[in-house]
């Protein structure tokens, strides 16, 4: 915007029709495109919401206060806000804007809000759950290309409930990490651990998020599932979930994160499997190829895209720094 | 909506096309056609935010996190979201909605975080405030119908910073409510007060919303004003304030309260007046009379508006306590 525009409105007497125009105004002063974009379209879609609801007094203070539980019930170890992005629906669409897949890769699923940043690094074949009551599983998979040559040394998050449905987190006396692991690819792109048969949980609903869920008639239940992450240099950053079939939640997933693709049948170790990697026979096994994609591949989809997407919405822009912002040369 | 229609879809393979009518479609199975609207638009809304700025998932983070900063900030006597509804636009947007004002009457302005519940009642020609730093002055106010006839027994609540542009309540070691009091009006509407001279002051920039706004290169200022919050069973409920003229901050508050009708001029307490209320000669005085309108009056016109308004907006909606819903018949 030109500078000479940009001068402070007299920002007195704004009513329901002028007030955006001035808020918008006010806040373009400042020389970050993005964050007057992004401050734009904020702006207008939270007075058009107001205005299209006729948001009343009360209303307005019980979002408010609605607001400020989540962030007093959020902590180091359990993020709310996460949470209610997860139930709106936000975070699957944001992982789907910033993380867009070509075919044959392997699909994005919600993070959710019980990630930690110390799990212990395992070596391959140990146990990421000491959970007694837990059903032992095998899990052996690999990371590739979309190629299918092998990516070696991939930094791989896994998380996963106890057999009761919570992470260890969620216990107070919690004393060391537990269901949760780090582990990297070998030069064959292979990575294999054990665990427990992941079970449905509800997502923590003794918060605001729950009373939400709760006024909202929904139920707060995620189908079994186990988490992966997938970091290396050059490739495109995946979060994403493996789904158990026929979970009664499959179709009514609370965080909206279930993929056709994502969804895996158990198997059972055979006699050469299980001696090879020291199960049982007959232990559940899960088999698994993940398939990451080129950070720059990424990149070009994503602006590709995101031009695509805004000019079907007739919204003239150009990219700076891979993110969108009005074109208005 | 018809029970048969609100069956919950098989929610898989979510993609930024269809991520929004399914988040609906599940939010919609509840009773309540108010809380079901207000879902509506505010998924719709989030999700065409999200799409229209291709909102990465650095950003999405980086919103959360400040979102729980403003929750964790927040305490019985700091609302920190009010404050950031205030500097966006949306708290003067709201009060605008929700307390229409015909022509004649006061109007509204922003309440702001800091009224409390706790202030003293006293009695009139008390002084409100304790602060030996402040410049005394004298306040004589009368309450009315439009038609002018005078309103007895209301409670006004009044609020104002110290002489440093401070709340009571930002003091740490405070011991009782100071620049706040809870005053009735008598049989001739009549309600006067001894106060001190507000001055400017910035809001509380000290945390997550002071941040925002040095982000988007914006003063914290205030100009300097008096709160006013008027209470009676049959009223419409009024939040204003009156702002000194000529303030350096009277076209730019941070927070567009400031209205043409509600900037007032000081003038000074001659013999009379100063003998009269027992104050010195030349004290500066303050006179204002406030029009409330009647809680019926108020509610026709509030219905009124709400649905001219939607049939601009080309929604088909009809009241339901006087709030919109969709008008599916």
């Amino acid at each position: 915007m030109d500078p000479k525009e940009t001068s402070i409105p007299a920002m007195k007497d704004l009513t329901i029709d002028n007030i955006t125009e001035n808020t918008v105004l006010i806040n373009s002063q400042g020389p970050d495109q993005r964050l007057t974009y992004v401050m734009e379209r904020l702006v207008t879609h939270l007075h058009d919401f107001a205005r299209e609801t006729r948001l009343s007094t009360k209303e307005w203070m019980a979002a408010l206060n609605f607001l400020v539980r989540v962030g007093q019930i959020s902590s180091d170890v359990r993020h709310e806000f996460i949470l209610l992005s997860d139930i709106l629906g936000l975070s699957l669409l944001v992982d789907a804007i910033d993380h867009p897949k070509p075919p044959s890769s392997t699909e994005g699923s919600v993070l959710g809000p019980f990630h930690t940043h110390d799990p212990p690094t395992i070596e391959h074949g140990s146990s990421m759950s000491s959970d007694p009551q837990g059903e032992p599983c095998l899990v052996l998979c690999t990371v590739k290309d979309v190629k299918g040559n092998p990516i070696e040394g991939v930094k791989i998050d896994i998380w996963e409930t106890d057999s009761t449905g919570h992470y260890d987190v969620q216990y107070k006396d919690l004393e060391s990490p537990d269901g949760r692991c780090v582990i990297r690819s070998d030069k064959d792109g292979v990575f294999w651990f054990k665990a427990i048969v992941p079970v449905p949980y509800p997502i923590p609903h003794d918060g605001p998020v729950g009373q939400l869920l709760l006024l909202l008639k929904r139920h707060p239940w995620r189908p079994a599932h186990i988490h992966f992450m997938f970091e290396k240099p050059g490739w495109d950053h995946l979060i994403t979930a493996l789904y158990i079939r026929n979970d009664p939640y499959e179709t009514s997933d609370a965080v909206f994160g279930v993929k056709q693709s994502l969804i895996v049948d158990f198997t059972s170790a055979d006699a050469e499997t299980a001696k090879k990697y020291g199960v049982k026979e007959g232990t559940k096994l899960l088999k698994h190829n993940f398939v990451l994609v080129g950070e720059k591949e990424t990149e070009v989809l994503r602006d590709k895209n995101a031009l695509a997407a805004l000019k079907k919405l007739g919204r003239k822009v150009k990219l700076i720094d891979h993110l969108p912002v009005p074109d208005v040369d």
